[in-house]
């Protein structure tokens, strides 16, 4: 829903801005000024990066064994205070045990008003609200899939969230945005030096990407690990040269919950209808070609549409280049067949992901330095040749939501999909409507990714290509495929559901979180709201 | 020789002082003021690390194809301009050919007075004497091995030369200590993002750690390849997230000199005996056994050692946890064969190493943030049990000279040596006199490495342990091995040669290069010498 200045009393107007986008956005955040986004590739950073405290050997144990008991122990030595920012990785997803016994740690140690900047948190974290109730932890920076999200969105938490991209966190830490005090790593492998992997060890989870920028910039970094193997560890996915502590503990976590091992191929008739949609959509626009390279998550409709393309590239004799990873048994036996020289892997979501990572040399490891950081030489994401994405909501300019539903609750991170808007097709896969809650709305509740960025969107009623691209309009001109305008698949569904979404209810007073664009300006607000009690 | 203060001029006098090892050393350094050495592990930086301008994806091509026509036109877009520093790294060796490209590119876009930041130069880079002569290049920083060196050592190079170690290299650039406008990449493979490796292609050379650190701070990075592959080029040892534009040419050199293929076994008795002595007292020491380390060079004793302590290792059921190398095919058939689990490899000196580099594992590439660098958190040099080094020196308190020769010139440069001291029994492998110059002296004529770091020299007229290590000369007290007084050694090869070696021909008023400490102060000056006519 777009927000309304009519509706915003004095005291927030007065704090608040008109971005580009025609959003209301503050102009202060957790007490730093921050700028509103300013369109795409409008905003041009004008800074040094953050340039950690030089560092010697001469403080560090000549044998490379940077061993202490616990984690209490490295916590001290690390010089934790109230008010610092502890950053953590979601590599072990929601199977992560650390996180929670950091906190009990940071509890234990009287320490308050912590910023804790996850690169995502899960359910398994619900264990950590009573910290968020009681003050250890000040506000999340980072993604709150679930219950931390329910929390923040009833205007519970203190500080205001922000909300990043995966490649929007790494450009924060490296812009010196976020300076981390103390990085705390999970890490599957890890010698006595701080040499780390997730590709081995009974946790293994595969890339430990998400965790880079914090080891490079943090003053302190401790990695925790439940298999210490002899020096060197390799790979060294975390370098030891960046690590001030190593713990060894029992157990990161419930290995089976690691990676999900939950990524199941969709069974909906509807759903399945939409990847055979994108599938025929992906070759008949001739992305489909020897040399091309494409991106797809690990939910239901991507990974039917991986099955799909497969055997389309089959029939058709076509081998990718580079397929990017989340990766699942899909992908790699994909590269196991040839159908594509390399996978680039971000993050596995199933183990056999993890065990072609660790086995395959053309499964490569990825950061969000090399895949998404936008304040780098160039990335990755923009040379893909065709992205799949999913959303929330998308309105009829194609602006698009990922984070929020309809009734205003904040349940999703951000990802990698705001990064991955600067691909050469960006396909957005989604439903109609879920829950009988139509996803084409007049305006997103929550502006995460610009209309202009975005395609074509693909639902099981139709496919709708986003007018600034006439070049694809014109190419499935004599396309059997259900090509229509966006707003006629929405009038549609509106008659199905009974029209629009409810609006959320909103006292638009206090905010839970903003949204962050991949250049660090401020895309959109989300507002606090009140319990549905529908 | 010790610099006396009663011969310098009272204008050297007064900038110049006595360091904590007791050398002259200049205060000021091409104008910039330095810190004189304070002692092994006395200094301790308090700075923070360079930071290069945080860039944006908005300025690069959004298909990541950096691809410039030819490398004036690279170094036209990245701005070059007078009184800038470019870097180059040395894998090629001495079979570079890019870097007097470079350079006759230079001159002819009217460019002077460059600071060439090399991480060494050799003998194929005479030509660029011509550009020293005429202020297209000011003066170098970073080793002169040969023609260079005899360049500078008479007084003909503008700037002052700065010596550093690998590590140092990569510290002081880290540090913002020096700060490269240009860095050059000679890649034997690379994409057109910049991505690059030193493994495949027609060039292949190995590892590229060498332009690691040129490649994370360097304002711009240009990339040269003769070996040019589609996205992505795996491994990406340079990431082309760090890379501004990418050249591609014919050749980058004389793939004949790039792996020098002459890395032979010594065939000298007197240098085999030495091997054996290296590998019987390693055995005996103890410090050969399970899980142990050791790192050895290419230099013909070395190589001995290597086959020697082989057959002992094999003989005793001993296997290494690592070597580091420069590999050799020495090194790859140990890995090859079980004797260790891996090579930590900083550079390829055959063809051997860098096949195995390519293929195996566990034959790793490392860098001088790795493996040397002093002022990381820490790094792989101190964990090694054992290394093996050279000298061109070292005088009766085990303090060694690796650049000068005893009649001043400088040839060689300083390599990872330096770095190399910190670990845990540093052996000093040098035969007792070269070409009738003794080589155990009173006083080094240069300063390189601190005798209390040097624990055990081993010549073939007996083996010195440095008093320092008590423990050491406790082992070996029944050993049939024959331990000496450093002294004593010494006096048999004076009667030998004739006395001590002739002392330098040198004004002591013009200085050719600074010898730094790891840490960045300055250990020692060379100054510059007139010809010796004898």
């Amino acid at each position: 829903m777009q927000i309304n200045n009519t509706i915003m009393s004095k005291q927030l107007r007065s704090r608040f801005v008109k971005n580009a986008a025609g959003r209301i956005v503050p102009t202060v955040v957790n007490g730093i000024p921050v700028i509103p986004f300013r369109g795409v590739n409008k905003y041009r950073p004008e800074r040094l990066m953050a340039a950690p405290p030089v560092r010697s050997c001469v403080d560090y144990p000549s044998d490379g064994n940077k061993l202490v008991k616990n984690l209490k122990e490295a916590l001290k030595k690390a010089g934790l205070k109230s008010g610092m920012t502890i950053s953590t990785h979601h590599h072990l997803r929601n199977g992560d045990g650390l996180t929670n016994v950091l906190f009990d740690t940071v509890k234990s140690m009287g320490v308050k008003n912590i910023r804790w900047y996850p690169s995502a948190s899960f359910p398994c974290h619900d264990y950590l609200i009573k910290y968020l109730e009681d003050g250890t932890i000040h506000h999340i920076e980072g993604s709150m899939n679930g219950p931390l999200g329910r929390f923040a969105s009833e205007g519970k938490m203190k500080g205001t969230g922000v909300l990043r991209s995966h490649g929007g966190r790494y450009r924060a830490i490296q812009d010196g945005e976020v300076h981390i005090d103390i990085a705390v790593i999970a890490a599957p492998t890890a010698d006595a030096f701080g040499n780390a992997n997730g590709v081995n060890g009974k946790s293994a989870c595969g890339p430990l990407g998400f965790a880079l920028g914090d080891s490079e910039y943090a003053d302190r970094v401790i990695v925790v690990t439940d298999s210490l193997v002899d020096f060197p560890c390799v790979p060294w996915h975390i370098q030891g040269n960046n690590v001030d502590y190593v713990v060894e503990v029992d157990s990161l976590g419930d290995r089976s919950k690691i990676v999900s091992g939950t990524t199941q191929v969709t069974k909906s008739p509807d759903r399945i209808l939409i990847a055979e949609y994108i599938a025929q959509f992906v070759e008949e626009s001739g992305i489909m070609k020897n040399g091309f390279s494409f991106q797809a998550g690990a939910g239901g409709i991507n990974l039917a549409f991986l099955l799909l393309l497969k055997e389309r590239m089959k029939a058709r004799g076509v081998k990718a280049r580079f397929i990017r990873g989340g990766s699942t048994q899909y992908l790699t036996e994909m590269l196991e067949e040839g159908l594509t020289d390399f996978i680039l892997d971000g993050q596995a979501f199933d183990m056999e992901g993890v065990r072609s990572l660790r086995e395959n040399p053309n499964h490569v490891s990825t950061s969000p330095f090399t895949s998404y950081n936008f304040h780098g030489k160039g990335n990755f994401a923009s040379m893909l040749d065709a992205v799949v994405l999913g959303a929330t909501e998308v309105d009829v300019n194609f602006n698009a939501n990922v984070v929020t539903h309809s009734d205003g609750y904040l349940l999703h991170g951000i990802g990698g999909w705001q990064d991955c808007l600067s691909g050469k097709c960006v396909i957005l896969a989604i439903p109609s409507f879920r829950d009988r809650v139509p996803i084409i709305v007049d305006h997103v509740t929550t502006l995460c990714g610009p209309g202009e960025m975005i395609d074509v969107v693909i639902t099981e009623r139709g496919i709708a290509i986003n007018p600034l691209r006439q070049d694809l309009i014109k190419n499935f001109s004599n396309s059997k495929l259900p090509i229509r305008k966006i707003q006629d698949i929405q009038r549609e569904v509106f008659d199905i559901c009974g029209g629009a979404p409810q609006p959320k209810r909103s006292a638009k007073k206090n905010i839970t979180a903003i949204v962050q664009w991949v250049d660090g300006t401020i895309l959109d607000t989300v507002f606090s709201t009140t319990p549905n009690t529908d």
